[in-house]
């Protein structure tokens, strides 16, 4: 089963639209396929209706950019119908960058323009649908960072501007110095990691009418394999519910997140085709409220006060 | 001695006018009164110039609001004389609500229009002085909310609106999508819980000009019989005022609650006649700023910084 | 070498041009100067171009802005030449103060209006540069703050308002009810304090574009003489640091501070010419970007995420 246009969102008024869920890149290199194999895996994205595709500078110590760009080379008629995400800001000390003493970030309008530009060019692509800074950097300058975004977007070479990991003061310290809309604040949430729930981030999503985007929605595969009473509750929990809705583990995490009242979307990081269309089923599972709060008690352990 | 007009607060510039200690019917359902003397009981407090009625759908688990209707019901000419206050979003799994499997929230438009139309039918009332959401529902829909809300205004089933235990950034949320001012924020502040002061919560309640609602402002007996060195430290202290004074200690935590400075209403939970008595006396204690200071101290375990 | 002009910031657009260094007189009484001492001091600093000038009404149990109002005294052309900063708002329970039964706030209008009037008194001056609210008082009535605050900026007592240890709701709070901007946000920050730069402190101050002012950028000399783990690690990185810079801890510490992004001016505590004049020279310490994150890293005990 596809997915229909009714799983894609808007993520602002003035925002783009990309699919509910996300096909991240961030794990590509690990994958050992050839660009034949990649173009194939990106076709069946997008006929799952997943066409929006999750970068960063760094992913793969900086090389999974140019593994994705290779398929667009030979595939150029791909570009359109795909929105390519990318993100600057972390500078990874790995052997291709030896000017990286250690892991810090750099958002530096220097920095950034030279980040996105070398994304366009391992991407093969002219533009990109949506750029983030990766992480909050304790020395960001929001005006500078506002500056170059600005200039870059009327280059064409960045459509939309986003945040990641971004708490709710420095999300509006940036927006307040940016002139374009922060479409989106990516950032960690499962049924392990709540965070977002409970200290305004998502409150901070909702009355700026954005969508969030939520990496680890299966918190990096520990609710699969992880231990822990926790864990173990959660999965009690889900087991039950797996039942009851005729769908697997990760279906049903998926589900959770989908809940959310904010549209938010979520972020995949497989590269098999089988768990990637039943993550696009698991769009259709018609939750029930209090098997939302089901699973909330299992992680939380103990009901809602 | 019975309270002056002096001791009732405009919540809000728009809002309702409250007296400042509000009666609670949270144990209504424990204190087996028989209408007659539920009666007896709300004129007395009315005389004690208490006339804020502080109800929820769920207390006394569903069935305290008709208990009072009940009182109502035979004398409907009290109604003009107080405010009711009445919450909804909880979800309780007791006997007369089968259909809840476990403790939710339910913040649908849906569940608030029959939550409201089941409080004015059990409370025998054509309207509700202020309805607040109970609790922060991670799945609240903020606009959801504050379109019902606007509609069970304009049908006139409800004069104001406000929150319960809210963070700041659930506040601006509901806020920025309500086009009535939420009055209130109803919240826990006592002597033994001290978080309202310092997480902003108090803040954004003198910046909005709002009063907020303090319940269990003996944190629920625990001032009075309670144990440890800390609430050792604040009867210690807590006595040699009350000789000062000529106080009893729970007229002392009162006074320390209203001693704030953004006008809070406090809310009691007391069955006792003689207990509203004392509690409205309370109101004309001059506390001085550094006795204020020395019960904090006491409940901070060292002096302020 | 002496700082030049450049080493000037303007805390807000419409507010004060202060140094960025700024002379604290928290220990003045324990330095045993005689006057003369003081002026020579006081000349000496001035030459190195730190201009401004930090007091607090309590500070030296009471007596430090006496002691310097006497230097002030003699050398009347030196007010002109320097910028002063003080505080109320904290009541200290010393000899000099016996209605003081304890460690309090008071930020009423009658304690203002008495505290800055004594400061003027004492330090021998017409005016305050800045003042500021020492201490976030729970008690604090904003709107009454303000509006003493604009009577004696009105009256030419006062030049400009600040806060010191202000949270972002205290500090939004203050400012709503305020018609003069807040110009500052005196906070505690060092190597060894980071929090300002995470929980949203540092993050309000460039939105609102003003500087903040660091206290105890040595935190209070532990980051020469403290010990523990976390000490030792950023005093290692740091004596890599020292030799590759050519200067001393004292110096990089304040190199490290003054690279945050917003400005920030620091304030010393030493009585010590010498030590002055190696803070003076710390200003020119062009730290690279990396190494800020070395430092930052030995701080938090591991690399940013």
């Amino acid at each position: 089963m596809t997915q229909s246009a009714s799983n894609r969102i808007k993520l602002h008024n003035n925002g783009p639209e990309f699919s509910k869920l996300a096909a991240g890149f961030w794990r590509l290199n690990e994958w050992d396929m050839s660009t034949a194999e990649l173009i194939d895996f990106i076709e069946n994205c997008l006929e799952m209706g997943i066409t929006t595709m999750d970068h960063a500078d760094i992913y793969g110590d900086y090389q999974n950019e140019g593994i994705f760009g290779e398929a667009l080379k030979k595939r150029p008629d791909l570009r359109e119908k795909m929105e390519i995400v990318s993100k600057c800001g972390i500078c990874l000390p790995v052997e291709s960058r030896p000017e990286h003493k250690l892991q810090h970030y750099n958002t530096t309008a220097e920095h950034i323009r030279k980040s996105v530009e070398n994304s366009l060019k391992e991407l093969n692509t002219d533009y990109l649908d949506l750029i983030l800074i990766h992480r909050p950097d304790p020395l960001m300058d929001a005006s500078e960072m506002a500056d170059i975004f600005m200039k870059l977007h009327e280059e064409g070479k960045i459509k939309h501007v986003g945040v990641s990991n971004f708490t709710t003061s420095q999300f509006q310290l940036f927006q307040s110095k940016l002139d374009l809309p922060l479409v989106t604040n990516q950032v960690e949430c499962s049924l392990l990691h709540l965070h977002a729930i409970y200290d305004g981030t998502f409150d901070q999503c909702q009355e700026n009418n954005i969508s969030p985007m939520l990496w680890s929605p299966f918190a990096g595969g520990q609710l699969f394999n992880g231990s822990g009473k926790r864990i173990k509750r959660i999965r009690k929990v889900g087991k039950k519910l797996c039942r009851k809705y005729d769908v697997e583990f990760d279906q049903l995490s998926l589900a959770w997140c989908f809940y959310l009242p904010f549209n938010p979307l979520t972020i995949l990081g497989t590269g098999k085709k089988a768990r990637v269309k039943k993550a696009a089923n698991a769009l259709n599972i018609k939750l029930e409220r209090q098997d939302w709060f089901r699973l909330l008690e299992a992680s939380r352990g103990e009901p809602v006060p």
